[in-house]
């Protein structure tokens, strides 16, 4: 029943606080008192593991804009609890608030300009903060931003619901950049279903790739899988299309930045490689993203605009040389299985 | 003509000295005054170009151990300099020399035990002082030493010779991994066509890949392609499917570290994905190698073992993740468009 979104079986969806809890504590939350946002600081990972509580709107912005938090969903919801704890903090009489909370929306939207979550975010509480009288503007921001962080939860716990009947028991899954619990409010969204088979009492191993230039794989993937006790593999990105020949994988496994109406598939770089070397040899490569990152405005994959970075990411170099350092790449919807998205396991055209 | 060595068109063949110089000095050569070895250090590149004379075992054993002398032809024409060289720094009255040259010869053979081309080089010096008046050792190993550097330079200008046709005039190239000047005594192997084709006046680019976990890509062929003047651009490996997506590509030339009697191919991890996303889009690969890479005693890729790496090649991890980080893996002759070797353009089944 390709076209309509439909469940594999009938995976039981997780009320919040159901789903296996995956890391000791989330990549995105509010403090205990939830005066404050509390973040696991990405930037020190794996050596150090830092949990920092931030409160005022020049930490909020500085941790986003330095990747202390990274991974689309973590950052919607972390300038969502950002604004609201960042109003709180600077709420005394006389303040007007309503021109701080556009002041603060705009500088945060700044801080990562390219990051649609985070502008998508910001406008929902500013959206929300509309007609309400000022006495309660704080509480329904800081009621908005926790709806955001609820719903990002209950969508990767639904990702992995959906996605786990095709984790079977001894599975080795292959993995690229991290779309896990450190790029999200909950247990992630390619990893979701690695989790969820995993506290079913399922066996199943993780290979990651350690995706250069960033190492997000090597840093952060591999960091959060010893941490849920599920053994994982690191290997240079070059180095997939043997292990796949070699028959050591049963499913890829992989996130998405942008899904165009055709099923193409914006990703980080070095995704589409695997793609190709998974279909050379019969295994299905499946993509895990929320709903949302469907963009029906877009075709295909042609139309999607790279990213190029500097040359930094790829130093030491001789002086002189150049660099070809596209941030995404883009794989087309043939070479894809399957989407599992919070709304089940889909297939283009991709309908509401 | 499949099954025979042929060249492309008729390429002259450059003698000794008339092929174009890539660098302003060899990777490996004689000193000038012929009593030590003399290197480009591997190790301090691309920051640093530190030339070194080794005229003692220690010091050549330690250059080959470290890898401030690397690639299989450059490693074999260091040990039989740097033999010949050692022998005659050591030589003094009363000691006996055919005893040192068998203690110097398995010592030197020890510091890398897989270098096929260490071991041959040696064994070959052996071999010719055999039978020789004690009073003509010297010069004998240091004659053979001579023919083996020799010899490497005319492979690379043959291989260069007869690559250069493929590579016209506004040609982008993409390698892998570095099997260039920095290899060899010589212009390289798979860049030999490329230095030929820019010494011809042809516009001619390169997109190295990065080349992960050692960097060779980033680190020695952008360093040497710099030097040469020709226009190099790094990219990170998992961006090479895409780099060929996108049409920026018209051939793609690699090294070999063995040949199989059917046209497999074992080279640096990261070749098989490349010409898995060459294939893909239509672009030819070849692969540049002196014909003794070829083995034909070994009948397919599936009969190389694989040497696997350590993890520190891929640190930091962090605590408790593993790695599979194979040195090299295996690309299979239906992918490979042809061999540019030092007897011509040739096709499986190999015959002398």
């Amino acid at each position: 029943m390709r076209g309509k979104p439909r469940g594999v079986g009938s995976p039981a969806i997780y009320p919040e606080g159901t789903f296996p809890r995956v890391l000791p504590l989330p990549a995105v939350q509010w403090s205990d008192d939830r005066r404050a946002l509390r973040i696991l600081d990405q930037r020190r990972l794996p050596e150090t593991e830092v949990v920092r509580d931030l409160a005022t709107l020049e930490e909020i912005i500085d941790a986003i804009r330095t990747l202390a938090v990274r991974g689309a969903p973590a950052i919607g919801v972390a300038a969502a609890i950002g604004l609201a704890v960042a109003m709180r903090h600077a709420d005394s009489p006389g303040t007007p608030s309503r021109e701080r909370l556009s002041d603060y929306a705009a500088r945060l939207i700044a801080a990562r300009p390219t990051a649609v979550n985070l502008a998508w975010a910001v406008r929902r509480l500013e959206r929300c903060a509309e007609g309400v009288p000022d006495q309660a503007l704080l509480s329904v921001l800081e009621a908005e931003a926790e709806a955001i962080r609820a719903e990002d939860v209950a969508m990767c716990a639904a990702i992995g619901a959906h996605g786990a009947p095709l984790v079977a028991d001894g599975c080795r899954v292959l993995t690229h950049c991290n779309a896990g619990a450190l790029a999200t409010a909950g247990a992630g969204t390619a990893l979701a279903p690695v989790y969820a088979a995993h506290a079913a009492g399922r066996r199943v191993s993780v290979f990651a790739d350690e995706t250069r230039p960033l190492r997000q794989g090597a840093r952060l993937t591999a960091w959060e899988l010893t941490r849920a006790g599920i053994p994982v593999q690191v290997l240079p990105d070059g180095a997939a299309a043997s292990l796949l020949a070699q028959g050591l994988v049963d499913l890829v496994l992989v996130g998405a930045d942008r899904i165009t109406a055709n099923g193409d598939v914006a990703n980080k770089v070095g995704t589409y490689g695997v793609a190709l070397a998974a279909r050379a040899h019969g295994v299905p490569l499946y993509v895990a993203a929320p709903w949302s990152t469907i963009d029906p405005a877009t075709a295909t994959g042609a139309a999607i605009v790279i990213e190029h970075r500097g040359a930094d990411e790829l130093a030491p170099l001789p002086p002189g040389a150049g660099v070809w350092n596209p941030a995404f790449d883009v794989t087309p919807a043939a070479l894809i299985a399957g989407y599992i998205t919070d709304r089940g396991l889909v297939h283009p055209p991709f309908t509401t």
